[in-house]
């Protein structure tokens, strides 16, 4: 059973509509999505930090150019409401070019609460950094996404063995990795304390 | 066949003693240290940057604590010579808690070739900060190496897949992954234009 020892911010990396394009190949953890939805319910209704992510690429190809006004757009059930910060990025890390480490800071969050896509590109490296940086984090299995990869010598992984490999180099030496469901427990348990 | 657009440094990361116990499990790439030294080799010969970290944990478990002196020792034939840079550091990144960009910058070098230990941990954080820095970065597959990983479900990996899915992971989004050969090809045939 998760305690907190204080309250964490919910981070939410990237999750916009261009993540929908085909381009991306194949993705594992489909109820990600409806996972990270529950979360944010919980966390509006206890009144703690909600932050997002947004990812601007500075890459034509990409769907999430920054100019492709519907692919950068959040996903409708995720999209911030007014008053939620957003920080906005153009490479994979949500701490390099914004203000997301003073802003943690300044808000006195140690403790944060990591979901979103995707898992072996944006999530992995902010994780990375957001703990080598000083911040404790809950990385959740189930409110993230892998897409698969074809390596260098041609050699295709599926989602699930790229979510599963970055999960396990990320566990223990740069997060707790944990599930929706226990996170939401712990949430319940503590908002009520 | 690489090109290099500018002269790379040569990035050594946390090839230490403390690597040699047993606490990390088991490991693949036994040649990565000869391939280390010869890169090295040939980086002295042609004047060009080396650039080393040494990894002091915090943590009193850690065969590289800080207190450790025969731990946190550089492996010997990977050992800094008198005026070669070296970055201490406590976390995965070399490039939090040191003056290493500031380094880089200063030095105009926009160009690294990576190499070392381990490979899901330190390696592959400091490649991705690196690359989201807006440094070039060359990964060198068999100038690096991972141990293996038991995950939170128990599940066990290899430290041959290990390496094999970071490597997927940094392939592109973060790196050119290459091979020694393929490195010190380069190098020398720069180092005669």
């Amino acid at each position: 059973m998760i305690q907190f020892k204080n309250i964490p911010a919910l981070l939410i990396l990237d999750v916009q509509q261009g993540f929908d394009d085909p381009y991306w190949g194949e993705r594992n953890n489909p109820e990600a999505e409806h996972n990270i939805s529950r979360l944010l319910d919980v966390w509006r209704r206890l009144g703690w930090q909600v932050i997002y992510s947004q990812h601007l690429s500075l890459q034509p190809q990409s769907p999430l150019y920054y100019k492709h006004a519907a692919g950068i757009e959040f996903k409708k059930r995720i999209a911030p409401l007014a008053g939620e910060s957003v920080f906005t990025k153009n490479v994979n890390s949500a701490f390099i070019g914004t203000s997301l480490e003073v802003y943690l800071n300044e808000k006195n969050i140690q403790t944060l609460v990591i979901t979103g896509l995707a898992t072996q590109h944006c999530v992995s490296t902010t994780t990375r950094m957001s703990k080598n940086l000083g911040f404790n984090n809950y990385l959740v299995w189930d409110a993230s996404a892998a897409f698969e990869i074809t390596d260098h010598r041609k050699v295709r992984f599926s989602p699930e063995a790229v979510h599963e490999a970055e999960m396990a180099a990320l566990h223990n030496e740069f997060a707790t990795i944990t599930y929706t469901e226990d996170i939401l427990q712990a949430a319940l348990s503590d908002g009520q304390a």
